[in-house]
């Protein structure tokens, strides 16, 4: 197996209204067959109905209340855009379970969820060198 | 926000089980405070505990058993290297949800969950292109 993946698909129960949500987020994407599609550097970003998506895995689903078992994180570039993308987030339609505090990592970060509880941590790491393109590259931790 | 993803990070229970599993499908990660980075592309594949995580989330957790919400998918370039890897993660402890067959949408696609219970999809689907260095470019839906 390449050290690399394709796309993360997020169940929702709303296509719609979760589509709305992400492009209230600055985020375009292609809607086809209910399902849509996010280009995201490499990989893709997928909005497709929960249900459908827990049958495809051919698992039953546990429920949406509650932590799921994965979350995704999203690094900016100073502490003041994790405190204005959490402010956005609530403002369209987002939760914030988590208000930004520095960690005892020494990094600046905060959580909200979507629509349908995803949970994104939004994160300013110093630590975590990020391109101009937005990718980031893990440090050499024997390094530090 | 800009379109992209910097990490994903798994809730798991053995962080020693799952990095195994993981370096048992060819990943090869750097350990630090009980948490597994594997570089992947732009961006982080990510192994914490669970319990750390949703609690970091602010969310209670609502337990591992069947679907969580989000799934991975990983696509490969011909049916049999979907074949091959849906056998090689039964082997060193997966667990295959759903065999492959040739969706309606006609692409070749399984599904197994890692020993949390984290589900990846393998597909072989010609109508996304993979560049050599394993990236994806959804294609021009209107075109279609």
């Amino acid at each position: 197996m390449e050290q690399r993946i394709s796309l993360i698909t997020l169940g929702v129960s709303d296509v719609a209204r979760a589509r709305a949500f992400y492009e209230a987020l600055g985020w375009r994407g292609q809607e086809v067959e209910e399902t849509v599609f996010f280009q995201a550097g490499g990989l893709a970003l997928v909005l497709w109905g929960r249900e459908k998506l827990a049958r495809d895995c051919g698992l039953g689903d546990r429920g949406e209340a509650g932590f799921g078992g994965i979350a995704l994180a999203y690094n900016v570039r100073s502490a003041a855009e994790v405190d204005d993308l959490l402010a956005t987030a609530e403002r369209v339609g987002g939760t914030v379970t988590k208000p930004a505090v520095t960690n005892s990592l020494g990094f600046y970060s905060g959580v909200f969820v979507d629509p349908d509880g995803h949970p994104w941590e939004v994160a300013h790491n110093p630590g975590f060198a990020l391109a101009e393109d937005g990718s980031i590259t893990i440090p050499d931790f024997s390094d530090l």
